[in-house]
């Protein structure tokens, strides 16, 4: 199983798939757009939520960074003027410095995410959708903001116009991405139900990604973000309505329209034609049984659409 | 005032001054020879410990970092198999990463060290002896050793045969270190009881600083480490020994001469020729008291030796 996912979401339904089948047998191809610079570290927020999901790590009331967290950096950087908008956990840091040493020694992203899954006993592979750098940046009417500025620090309150992937025309999968894709024993390839916009649309924006799933033997299915009529987190509600898209299963389905051969959409759900295959399923995910019922349900939508 | 010092005990010294004397009349020159990168943070423990001190966070149980820390941190680098010998405290972490950044965005060591002392509230002027680079070693049986190996990670324990001061030779005071010394209205330039091999010889080891000494009209005082035949604190005895020197106030006068015109000894030490001008007081410094005893006695040793 291929996934491709962004961050909280997406890493619940790779969880569920990781617990469903035999360790090793799922490949999670992770959204980097989001990825930035801050205070001189190399941050990877979807990366390190795959990472902190799938170690079991994870700090669950927040629903962001790792559990048994401390602030004591925070209470410190703010004494010394330091930026309080992006909140850096203690534990957390230390993921963040060992990143960038290594980078900065040379290391790939790749090898860096590999090295922290073996020690944590990660079976999943966890993959960068690129050792390149690209920058999700969001246009809006108070100018073209950065990732984290308008997803943090604005809290996705500006009105959004569009969406640039800057750097992506010249980024290359990350090793093994396209192999995992297009690999003739690979069952299927799975869009997570992340935010179309902001965390799969940088996946499909690197070349050689699109053509990937093209090329794929696997049946290449979707899982939609909407439950009764809203997004389960996040702003995909908010950005589908500034786009002008009616916030509704159909949108996901245009949006994916052409990539994908079928869409997992929740119970609640009215039915309507699609375009492509579809299967519906309760898709709310808060405990493991959650994540592994639509995991079964992605996989059983799948398995009836072998191309 | 001018105070060239290392960390704990130097600290301890500008503190009485500064409590002593008016706001902003003291100026500690301070070592960055123990200066290094760990985990791509670049680390100045000297500066660090005088900050700390002199803005009244200094852990004093420990006896280094900062006070109300926490360890979250190094919990979390070693599940990720990172290294544990220099031990990072999650506030102390905040420093490092806040003047990490600000070197790599091109500000100097010194602009750095003023901001935080500004943050701080910090009156005393704390300077580093200079923005360049300067790396001591310990040459050992065991080899040569950055001064963090051999201080931290080795604890002082291989023999030392001799002290290098890498970079010194090219390295500039730091903007105000000359001036500071030399100028007409400073009343003493004072060597703090830090350690003469490791924390005072790399400030004597940049070139013009030795000079300025010389060229002082204010007389130049060291305080020695030596209390009762033994270091308060640290390895000056252990070198003292291993280099082949008595470990008494003799042998800081020598290791001084031609650079001090006097030298204040603990009240224990035997009365004896140290070839220069002294005076004795009790010189172990536990509380503030103490602290503004040594601060007076230093001063009233050198107002009775003005060039």
């Amino acid at each position: 199983m291929v996934v491709l996912t962004g961050g909280v979401g997406g890493a619940k339904l790779v969880l569920g798939l990781a617990a469903m089948l035999p360790p090793g047998d799922v490949t999670a191809i992770v959204n980097t757009g989001d990825d930035f610079h801050h205070l001189g570290l190399s941050i990877s927020p979807d990366i390190d939520t795959l990472l902190y999901t799938l170690a079991g790590k994870a700090n669950r009331e927040q629903g962001w960074g790792r559990d048994d967290e401390s602030w004591t950096f925070m209470a410190a950087l703010a004494e010394l003027g330091g930026p309080s908008w992006f909140r850096l956990g203690d534990g957390d840091l230390a993921l963040h410095v060992v990143r960038t040493a290594a980078l900065a020694a040379g290391a790939t992203l790749s090898a860096v995410t590999v090295d922290v899954a073996r020690r944590w006993g990660i079976t999943t592979q966890v993959v960068p959708m690129s050792d390149d750098a690209v920058a999700t940046e969001v246009l809006t009417a108070a100018g073209t903001l950065p990732f984290q500025r308008y997803f943090v620090e604005r809290r996705c309150e500006p009105v959004a116009t569009g969406v640039v992937f800057r750097g992506a025309a010249d980024a290359r999968p990350a090793p093994g991405v396209v192999a995992a894709i297009t690999a003739a024993d690979t069952r299927a390839v799975v869009i997570a139900p992340s935010n179309p916009y902001l965390s799969v649309d940088p996946l499909l924006a690197v070349p050689g990604i699109r053509a990937a799933l093209s090329a794929a033997t696997a049946p290449v299915v979707a899982v939609s973000p909407i439950v009764d009529g809203r997004a389960v987190k996040g702003p995909t509600a908010k950005l589908m309505r500034e786009f002008g898209f009616a916030v509704d299963e159909r949108t996901i389905a245009d949006h994916y329209a052409g990539v994908i051969d079928g869409l997992l959409v929740d119970a609640r759900a009215p039915a309507a034609d699609f375009g492509v295959a579809s299967a519906a399923v309760d898709t709310l995910m808060n405990d493991l049984d959650d994540k592994i019922r639509v995991a079964h349900a992605v996989l059983a939508l799948a398995d009836g659409l072998r191309r």
